[in-house]
C-alpha cells in the first residue's frame, strides 16, 4: 500500500539519506520532510550551501583536516610544535581538541575507524600517510585520540603496533568520568577506567 | 581558536542545518561531515536528488499529502470513503496510517502542530482548509490523529472546538501502551490513558 502513495522522489531521497552513517529510515524521513517544509528560498539556499561545501572544502594535503586551502592553517603555522601529532578520526574531533586550547602540536585525521562490520580496513583510512609524516617530520610523540569506542580502541591499537618499534612516545587520550557525570549512571567500562586512572591528590 | 580553523563554508552549512527541527550543532556537524566523507559521485547524486525533491514534490492541492501530482492518488481514488477524514500533522504520519491498511477514508495534513514556543499559530497550519473540506465533502467523521504529545493534544482540541457544533462524529486516535511495551517502563500519562481506555474482553 505504502509503495503507491509515497512519491518516488521522496522514497529515493529517504533511501539515499538512510545510507549515511547514523541515519535510519525515520531520521532520513524527518530530514526529507524538514527540507520540504522549509520556505522554498531557505531550502534552495541550503542546497546551494551543500554544493559550495563540496566545491570548496577538502582535506588538507598534509594532515587531512577539512580546509578551504591546500594546506590548512595549523600545518602552515610557525607556532605549532611539529614534533607532536594528535591522531583523530574526523576533522570535527580535531576542532574539538583545538577548542580546549591545550594542544599546540599538529593533527592527523585518519578519516574514520577500523570496523570489520562496515568493512572498513586500514587501507580505507589515512594510516600510511601518518607513518610517512611521523618519519618525515621527526616526530617525538604521537597522541592517539580516536574515540573511546570498541572501534576507536581497535584503531588506536592497530596504529600503536605500527609505531611501537620507533623511538617515539605513543600515548592514548585519558579515560575517566566525563565532567559533571553521576557515578551511578556511568557505564561499567567508563567507571573501571576511571578507577584505573585515579590521580593521587 | 575554533573560529580560525573551521572552514567558513563548513560553519555555514552546520549553521543552516542546525536550524532544521530536531537538529542541534552535533547532529548538523555529523551530517555535514558525512556528506564530505562520501565518494564525490554519491554526494553529488544526493544533492541532485534534494534538488529533484524540491522541483517535483509538493503538497496535494486537496489534502496536503506530499505528492508528485496536482491531486494525490488517495484524493483521486474512487475506492476511498470520502465521508471520513483522518487529520495528521505531517505526510509521513499519513503514510504510516496507510501502511496499517486499516483506513479507507481521506487524509488531511495540517503541516505541523500548534506550538506557542515555536510561535506556530493556527494560521500557520492548514486548518481553515480542513473546515472547508469538511463542509464541501459532507464529511460524517473526523479522526484527529495528531501525535499524542502536548502540542499534538493542543492541536487536536483546537480543531475539536472548531468542529464540535457540526453534525459529525469527531474522534481521537486510541491511547494506550504500545505493542511490546513493558508496564514498568511506561510513563504515567500513557499508563493512566491505558487504564482509562481498557477494553472489555
Amino acid at each position: 500500500m505504502i509503495e503507491n502513495i509515497v512519491p518516488n522522489t521522496l522514497k529515493k531521497v529517504v533511501e539515499e539519506i538512510s545510507n549515511l552513517p547514523g541515519y535510519g529510515e525515520k531520521s532520513a524521513q524527518r530530514l526529507a520532510v524538514s527540507i520540504l517544509n522549509m520556505p522554498r528560498g531557505e531550502s534552495l539556499e541550503l542546497i546551494k550551501t551543500f554544493m559550495e561545501l563540496l566545491e570548496k572544502v577538502h582535506p588538507c594535503r598534509e594532515c587531512g583536516i577539512y580546509t578551504e586551502e591546500e594546506i590548512c592553517s595549523i600545518c602552515r603555522s610557525e607556532d605549532r610544535d611539529k614534533s607532536i601529532i594528535c591522531v583523530v578520526e574526523e576533522s570535527f574531533d580535531a576542532f574539538a581538541v583545538e577548542r580546549t586550547g591545550k594542544f599546540r602540536g599538529l593533527y592527523h585525521v585518519i578519516g574514520g575507524r577500523l570496523s570489520p562490520l562496515e568493512e572498513i580496513t586500514p587501507e580505507d583510512l589515512n594510516i600510511s600517510t601518518l607513518i610517512e609524516r611521523v618519519n618525515k617530520l621527526h616526530v617525538k610523540e604521537v597522541i592517539l585520540a580516536t574515540n573511546p569506542t570498541v572501534e576507536g580502541e581497535a584503531t588506536a591499537s592497530y596504529i600503536y603496533n605500527l609505531l611501537k618499534n620507533k623511538d617515539i612516545t605513543i600515548s592514548r587520550i585519558g579515560y575517566g568520568l566525563p565532567f559533571g557525570a553521576v557515578l551511578e549512571n556511568a557505564d561499567d567500562f567508563t567507571l573501571s577506567k576511571a578507577l584505573e586512572h585515579k590521580t593521587k591528590l
